[in-house]
C-alpha cells in the first residue's frame, strides 16, 4: 500500500475524540488532499510505502481535533474592552448599539474578523459559527485565512446600516444563500434570527422556512436573560422556548444560543425536538445574564457545543480557558464536583460542537476519512508538568497559548505559533486605526 | 541629581496601582539596590544624570506591580491532574491524603516548589504565601529562584511524616521562627493552622499566641465548605468564624482563607477585627465548595487578596486567569455586572494582596521607595488588540503567557519569557521522575 501524503505528523499522542475516545501514543497521522488517511502508531510507517511533502515532529505534544466555537460575533473584537462592568442595557444601548450604528461597515467587519481569526487560530480554534452584519465579509476573511466557518446572515426587525428595510429580509436571505452555497469547502452558509424579542413571529417563521428550503442551519439567541423571559411572556403569554416551539421552529437544524433560563420541561422540549444548544459561559457570567443548566441538558440528551460569544462580552476567543470556566461554573452552581468532567467538556468543545453545527460527518474528531482539522498542543511546559491525565490538563491547566501548530482542511495555518496565512501585524494596525476613531467618539 | 541604576525601564505604560491609581505613559523607572528610585516619564531622563547597568525597552508593554498570590500549596503541582472531577471527600481521602502520606518529603517539596515557582514567574506572580509540609524547603526554593515568599509553617492535630507527634507543635513553630527570621529579604516566615476542624481550640490559640509573640502573620482555612460549618456548629455550638472570634484569634494579623460560607454578621466580624481574606475562586468552583461573598466583604471594608490554592484543585497558578474568573463569578452570582470591576480585581491581585500579607509598605504598587517587584506585559498581540482600557485587558483578555519580563527585589528573573534563575528543563525532569512513582501507585 502506498501513500503520497501532503503532511505526515509523527510522534506525540492523539486524542481522537472518537466515539471510543481512542488515544494513540507515538502516533503517525497521514494527510492528503485535506483528508485524514490514517491514524496509527509510528510502527505502521514501517509497513507501508509513503512519502510526504511535509513532516511534522509532534514528539512531546498532544494532537487533537480543532476546537469548534459555536457562537461568535467576530467583528466585535473592534469593541474589545470599550465598555465593561456595566448593566446589560446600559452596555447595549449606550455603548455597543451606538458604536455599531456608527462604525460597522464592510471594512471594519473584514479586518475585525481577520484579527479575531488570528486570535482563534493561535488558540486552537479551527471552526467558528458567526452571526453579524455584513456576514459576507466575515466569510471572505475566513476563506482568506483558511479557517472553517459557519457564516450566518443575520435578521432583525429594525433597520440596520446593512439593511435599512427589514421587509427585505427574505430577499436578503435568498441572495446570501445564492452567493455562498457551494462556494468553498470552508464556508457553510446559515441563517441567524437575532432573538424572539427583536424578531416578530413572522420573521422567525419565515426565515426558518427559508432555512428548511435551503437545507440551512438556523440559529437564534434564546432565553439569555430573565428580562427576555418576562418580555416574551408579557408579549405572547408563553416563554421563549415554548414560543419557538409553537411556531414550529425547534428541530434538529436549529441551534439555540445561551439558554440560561430553561425549566425542566423546556429542556425536554429541546431534547425531543433535537434542537442543540450553544453554551457561552464566560459571556453570560460577565454580563450577569445567568448560568445555563448544562448538566441537566446533557442528562436529557441535548447536544451542547461551546462558544465564546463576541469579544465585547468575554473578552477573548480562547476556547481552552472557556472549557476551564465551563467545567468549574457548573460544578459550583450545582454543588457537585463530578459534573462536567474534563472528557465531557473536551467533547463539547470538539465533536459535540461539530454535531451542533451539523458538521460531524466532516470534522470534530481525528478519524480516517474526516477532513484534517487538527491542533498540536506543546505539553513540555512547567504548567503542564507532570501529566497524569491529558483531558485534565487540556481543560484545567492549558490555554490557547500552548497551541504550537494548527492544520485546517489539510493546510498548515499555524506553524510554531506563527500564522502562515495572515499578516498579523498589518491586521492589528488596521484595527488600531478603526479603534482610534471609535475611541475619539466614545471615550473622550 | 545623579543616579547609578541597576536597571532602567523605559517606554511602555506603568499602571502604578498607587492610591491615586496613577498611570504613567512613556515611562522611565529607575531601580537600584532593589528599590524603585523614580517613576517618571521619559522626558525626566533628560533632566538628570544617570547610568544603568541594564536597560529594558518596554515600548508597547504595560508595567505593573508583580501579582501577589495569597494562598498556595506549591508542592501540590506534583499531584496536578492526578484526580479531578471527584467529590471532595473522595478526592481528599482516596487520592490526595494517601499520596501525601506516601510521597511528600523534602526533595518532593523542593522540586515541586521550584516547578511551581517557574510557572508563577512565567505568569507574573512575584510574591506567594504558601503553607505545606517541610515548608523550609519551599522557602529554600524561593530564595534559590529569587521570588518573594510568605512561607508558613503548618500545624494540624494529627501525625504527619514531617511531625509524627503533634504535641511538639509549639517547639516546631519556635524552631521554624528561629530558623527563618531575618534570613532573607525575600522570606517572611509565618504560621498556618490548617482549619478549625483539624486543629483543636488549644492548637489554634496556642499558635496564635506564638504568632503574636513573634510578630508573625497567622493563616487558616476558614468556612470553606458547608460541611465544615455543620461540623464546627455540631462540635462547638457556633460557626467557624464565631469560634475563632471567641478564641481571640481574629485580628489584623490573621488571614482567613476561602470564607465561602459567611453570613452578613460574620462579614462584619471580620471587618471589625481587621482580619483579611484570601479569595480562591477557581479552587472553590472546581471542588464545588462554594462562592465567597466577596462583593459584600469589600462593601464591609474587608481587605481581600487573590489566591490560586494548590494545583491539585485549580489546576494552574496563573493569577491573570484567576482575576478573570474572580470578576465573572461574582457578577453572575450576584446578578450584577457592575460588581468586581476590572480595576478592583487588579487591586485585589496586587496592592490589596500585599496588604493581606502585611507587605504593602514594601510591595504591591510601583512607587518610589518600594522594592522593585515588577511585571512587564507585552500588549502587541491579536488578543490584546485594540486597547481602550488597560485594566480591562489585563483582567478579561490577558493571561500569564503575555508576561514578557519579571523583576523581583530589583533582579531580573524573567527576560523575554526565559527564566534566568531556574533550570526549568532540569526541574521538569525531576518532577516527572517523582510523578512516575506516584502514577505507578495511584493510577495502575
Amino acid at each position: 500500500m502506498g501513500y503520497d501524503l501532503d503532511i505526515l505528523i509523527s510522534g506525540g499522542t492523539v486524542l481522537t475524540m472518537s466515539d471510543g475516545m481512542n488515544i494513540v501514543e507515538n502516533c503517525a497521522i497521514g494527510i492528503s488532499e485535506g483528508t485524514i488517511h490514517f491514524v496509527e502508531t509510528e510502527e505502521y510507517l514501517k509497513t507501508i510505502d509513503w512519502q510526504a511533502k511535509e513532516s511534522i515532529d509532534a514528539t512531546g505534544s498532544l494532537i487533537l481535533p480543532g476546537l469548534v466555537n459555536t457562537h461568535t460575533h467576530l467583528p466585535m473584537v473592534c469593541f474589545r474592552g470599550l465598555a465593561d462592568d456595566l448593566p446589560l442595557m446600559d452596555w447595549l444601548n449606550n455603548y455597543i448599539f451606538p458604536a455599531e450604528a456608527r462604525f460597522v461597515n464592510r471594512e471594519m467587519v473584514y479586518y475585525g474578523s481577520m484579527l479575531a481569526i488570528a486570535e482563534m487560530l493561535l488558540s486552537g480554534t479551527t471552526t467558528f459559527c458567526d452571526g453579524y452584519f455584513y456576514e459576507s465579509s466575515v466569510a471572505r476573511a475566513a476563506i482568506d485565512a483558511g479557517i472553517r466557518s459557519v457564516s450566518c446572515q443575520g435578521f432583525i426587525d429594525f433597520p440596520t446600516t446593512e439593511n435599512p428595510d427589514p421587509t427585505n429580509n427574505i430577499l436578503i436571505g435568498e441572495a446570501f444563500a445564492d452567493k455562498w452555497t457551494g462556494v468553498s469547502p470552508l464556508i457553510t452558509p446559515a441563517f441567524f434570527c437575532h432573538a424572539p424579542y427583536t424578531c416578530s413571529p413572522e420573521t422567525l417563521a419565515t426565515i426558518k422556512d427559508l432555512a428548511r428550503r435551503r437545507g440551512f442551519l438556523y440559529l437564534t439567541h434564546l432565553a439569555e436573560t430573565q428580562e427576555e423571559i418576562t418580555t416574551i411572556v408579557d408579549r405572547f403569554g408563553k416563554t421563549p422556548v415554548r414560543h419557538l416551539y409553537d411556531l414550529g421552529i425547534l428541530d434538529d437544524r436549529t441551534v439555540a444560543v445561551h439558554c440560561n433560563w430553561l425549566d425542566d420541561e423546556e429542556i425536554q422540549i429541546l431534547a425531543d425536538c433535537g434542537t442543540s444548544v450553544s453554551h457561552n459561559p464566560e459571556s453570560s457570567m460577565k454580563l450577569a445574564a445567568g448560568v445555563a443548566p448544562i448538566p441537566k441538558m446533557l442528562d436529557a440528551g441535548v447536544t451542547v457545543g461551546l462558544g465564546t460569544d463576541g469579544c465585547a462580552s468575554n473578552n477573548d476567543l480562547d476556547l481552552f480557558t472557556e472549557m476551564d470556566t465551563a467545567a468549574k461554573i457548573h460544578k459550583v452552581t450545582s454543588m457537585d464536583p463530578t459534573v462536567m468532567d474534563a472528557q465531557t467538556v473536551l467533547r463539547i468543545a470538539t465533536i459535540d460542537g461539530a454535531k451542533v453545527l451539523g458538521l460531524h460527518d466532516r470534522i470534530g474528531s481525528v478519524e480516517v476519512g474526516k477532513r484534517a482539522d487538527l491542533v498540536i498542543v506543546d505539553m513540555q511546559k512547567p504548567h503542564l508538568t507532570p501529566c497524569y491525565n491529558y483531558y485534565s490538563h487540556l481543560v484545567y491547566a492549558a490555554s490557547g497559548h500552548d497551541v504550537s501548530g494548527v492544520i485546517i482542511d489539510g493546510k498548515i495555518v499555524v506553524r510554531d505559533r506563527i500564522l502562515t496565512t495572515i499578516d498579523v501585524d498589518g491586521v492589528m494596525e488596521r484595527v488600531r486605526e478603526i479603534a482610534e476613531n471609535i475611541r475619539k467618539e466614545h471615550l473622550t
